[in-house]
């Protein structure tokens, strides 16, 4: 059997009893090392669950993919993912390959930034489409997510961010070597984003429905012992506001209900919170 | 302090670690008992946690919050949800009157059919906005969510519905009478959601965007043993299809991409699921 099992978002004791007890009796651990960011390294984890784990990066899971797979007939493989397992595609397609070969599969499932960002104070009802932000680099400076801002802002809904992280870049100048060097991981800040954000708006004209007004909620480290929200307009967020480590996430609010307010004015810094809820409001009743 | 934890999607293993650990140390226990849906009983759950848990409906929560908080003072209590803590209002609603009266709280996070739902093979990302479906009755048949649903597809994002449960119903007889009596609990399935969203397409005219041959998939009892999915279409899905006991969510699909339409065959009941899919995407392209 292959078990796909949701770490949750912190903690080593953020797996779930029945994640833990799987684990126990699978013979091969492995834990994708590409979009998991737990508060932990792994040496912390591997102590805490009693078995040694098997890193796995991007390359590692395509390239071992078979042999997994393979060995999933003979006995139980767990293979760990930060949050829940379903939200990158490689799993998506080691599950598809999986059904393909007729080896059974289970998902145990668990917290992911897609359900605690209600944490934030906005109600998960009221969220469109998300969107992932990349860093800009000087000749590449998609636009995209921004058309989609403002699609769920017309709407009157919150857009929750995901933001850039850059794990395992290759050193430019690796590119001619032949043992690749990495450069050092860089995980977008909601400073950023908001920037991104911004000039996007400029560019496509879109200022009436995204501007400095705007109000957002940075989040950080959403689960984690020094988890940190702020909410403020999308120019202090880009101008001013420092969330410290990563994970950082960014919520661009839609039409704020009553509740909502009095939730957000728990971690604002802006001292007229009611009075810029009510202009975030009427900009989108024009 | 006030704790509140997520119970996750079914059973009583689906408790993370530390919120276990949490529950130990608690003095008092509540579980909230009108959102909650769980695999197992109050009984079977108190057996587990070696406690006794009060059970908390909607009614016992408004009355009794003021007392809960201001023993949260003294000691330690915990309120548990199934899911993820923070998707019903009443719950933001505790933690809002909890920091007005300067008492710490913390969240303890868990799956819920809002990321869980992943498990049907549709992308996270690709989803507009939550709807939820309520019991049409002879005199109230309100079609909003429809609206909504024809907003994602337009964007072609697929909408997740949630489905309306009653419980603790009351029966018209015992509005006369001095104690109230219940009706049995319902539960909607994806047949009644799917006819629903037919008519109410019908209704508002919007045919060409939501029809008999718009795809979906009904799920059933995610995270437990039983779980189920079928992919098909709208007018099979409500006339055809029974997905067994409770509960039962229905995601309207949006643009399919091609990992997607593979994943979905898995659990299809359509044999040529491909053609249908092909026109299913066309349809949103005119």
């Amino acid at each position: 059997m292959l078990y796909f099992i949701g770490l949750g978002l912190a903690d080593v004791d953020d797996i779930t009893v029945k994640g833990l007890r799987i684990i126990k009796n699978c013979k091969e651990v492995y834990l994708e090392t590409y979009t998991t960011i737990l508060q932990v390294d792994q040496k912390t984890l591997e102590e805490y669950l009693g078995i040694s784990i098997i890193a796995a990066d991007r390359e590692l899971v395509e390239l071992s993919a078979d042999k997994i797979l393979t060995n999933a007939r003979d006995y139980d493989i767990a293979f760990l993912v930060g949050g829940d397992p379903l939200s990158a595609t490689t799993h998506t397609d080691l599950i598809l390959r999986a059904v393909e070969l007729n080896i059974p599969y289970k998902v145990i499932h668990n917290a992911s930034i897609m359900n605690a960002i209600g944490s934030c104070g906005l109600q998960l009802y009221h969220f469109g489409e998300t969107v992932s932000i990349v860093f800009w680099t000087d000749t590449w400076r998609p636009t995209s997510f921004c058309e989609k801002i403002v699609a769920n802002r017309r709407r009157g809904l919150h857009t929750l961010c995901l933001l850039d992280i850059k794990i395992k870049e290759q050193d430019e100048a690796s590119y001619m070597k032949k043992t690749k060097t990495y450069l050092p991981p860089r995980f977008m800040t909601t400073s950023q984003a908001a920037s991104q954000i911004l000039e996007s708006a400029k560019e496509l004209q879109v200022e009436d429905i995204i501007n400095d007004k705007t109000l957002c909620v940075g989040a950080a480290r959403i689960g984690w012992s020094d988890e940190k929200f702020i909410t403020t307009t999308l120019r202090r967020m880009a101008d001013e506001v420092d969330l410290g480590r990563p994970l950082h996430s960014l919520v661009i609010a839609g039409q704020l209900h009553p509740l909502e307010i009095d939730y957000l004015k728990i971690h604002t810094i802006e001292s007229s919170f009611d009075q810029l809820a009510l202009e975030h409001n009427q900009s989108l009743s024009h």
